[in-house]
């Protein structure tokens, strides 16, 4: 097997810049969209189905699916749940579908249409995205879903993380962005939450109760499933 | 004074999602375009043009000016120099007028008309530009001209550099791009050279013979000067 390259693209905004042709994308929301995504998958609900927009979502009422929709952080008032990771730890969630909207997360995964796979990756599901990507013979590209096209530091540390573990595995890079994403995950490991203290996310949304969604979203590996976006859904690989 | 904030464009791509109203836009492009520009105003260049393309480039043939005309790193045929700040120290340009174009510092530079000021910024003259910002009773936004529209790593340590320093002088920030450019600048700044040996210019361009160039691109705060991009050109403040 020829070595396999790994980028990085720190927001949406930059996709453009990136080939996507015959690479596996992994989408990463930290905060919360793919953990959550990650926790849903691992509850054993049947699928999510991503949409972007809240009127989107709406089409879904009545038909048996469950709303999961944020902005700002919090559920949308007259649906069923917004993006929380331990909410979907709920066992009542298994083999339901839900349909869900967030902030930055679903737009990224709509994004990453035209690779040959897409994946969702959190820390919580990392030792089995990182598993998957070296068994398959492909270059991958991570896919931060940053803050409102901006670049934000939870998701560059996770592809941060997930580089210098599948480039310890003999993948290389030339990527400036997974050099600089893998950096600062090894400058701040030892004290993650300390660190996203000083992070937009914190700043802006440290107001509402988040913490123990947010403690959920740091746990490495929790969870042993590799949820894949393919033909509208994510489902269990 | 009110606190003063700062932001980090890791890339012109992301420029859109940036207020440029009222801020002191800095533009990076270490290697070596806003280092060129520096180390010309230093040697007493009387003003530069920057132009998008090498055709608005030749436009100005025949007109007295110098024409600095860079692509792939090198300078390109029947021009009179590319963006060496090794050659920008020559004393015969002293007063001339150079027209100037890049593969991404001038883009860059040309992007961020809007702002309340331009100005040119790198290693070479870090203290004279965080002296002036400091000065200012203005946000700041550092503008890093990447490569192709992505991002790289030795324009986003100019920028991590000076947030801390700026930061330590009463500065601001709730970006995450600046707070992950002074994380990663604090966490390499030690072995600036050595850790910039895994970057994508080194990577491209090692093959060329620059290394008295970045050699003079890393050297802090060598010229105590401040190019201001306004009316169309940079000169000194």
């Amino acid at each position: 097997m020829e070595s396999r390259h790994i980028e990085v693209c720190l927001s949406p905004s930059l996709l453009n810049n990136f080939s996507l042709e015959d690479k596996i994308v992994v989408v990463i929301d930290l905060f919360r969209a793919t953990s959550a995504m990650t926790v849903a998958i691992a509850t054993g609900v049947k699928e999510l189905i991503p949409v972007a927009t809240v009127e989107e979502a709406k089409k879904y009422q009545y038909n048996g699916h469950i709303l999961a929709v944020e902005r700002k952080g919090m559920a949308v008032k007259g649906f069923d749940m917004g993006n929380s990771p331990i909410a979907m730890l709920n066992p009542e969630l298994k083999d339901k579908q839900i349909v869900i909207t967030t902030s930055n997360g679903t737009k990224a995964l709509l994004k990453a249409t035209g690779a040959d796979q897409v994946v969702v990756g959190s820390f919580l599901n990392q030792d089995a995205i990182l598993q998957y990507l070296i068994e398959q013979d492909k270059d991958v590209l991570f896919l931060c879903a940053g803050w409102k096209d901006r670049v934000n530091v939870e998701d560059s540390l996770v592809a941060g993380a997930m580089t210098q573990e599948l480039m310890d595995h003999g993948f290389e890079s030339v990527c400036d962005s997974a050099l600089m994403a893998r950096t600062l995950f090894a400058s701040v490991k030892g004290d993650l939450k300390g660190f996203l203290k000083d992070s937009s996310h914190t700043k802006r949304l440290g107001h509402l109760d988040l913490g123990e969604d947010l403690a959920l979203c740091l746990e490495k590996s929790r969870f042993d499933v590799v949820p894949v976006y393919r033909d509208g859904s994510i489902v269990a690989v």
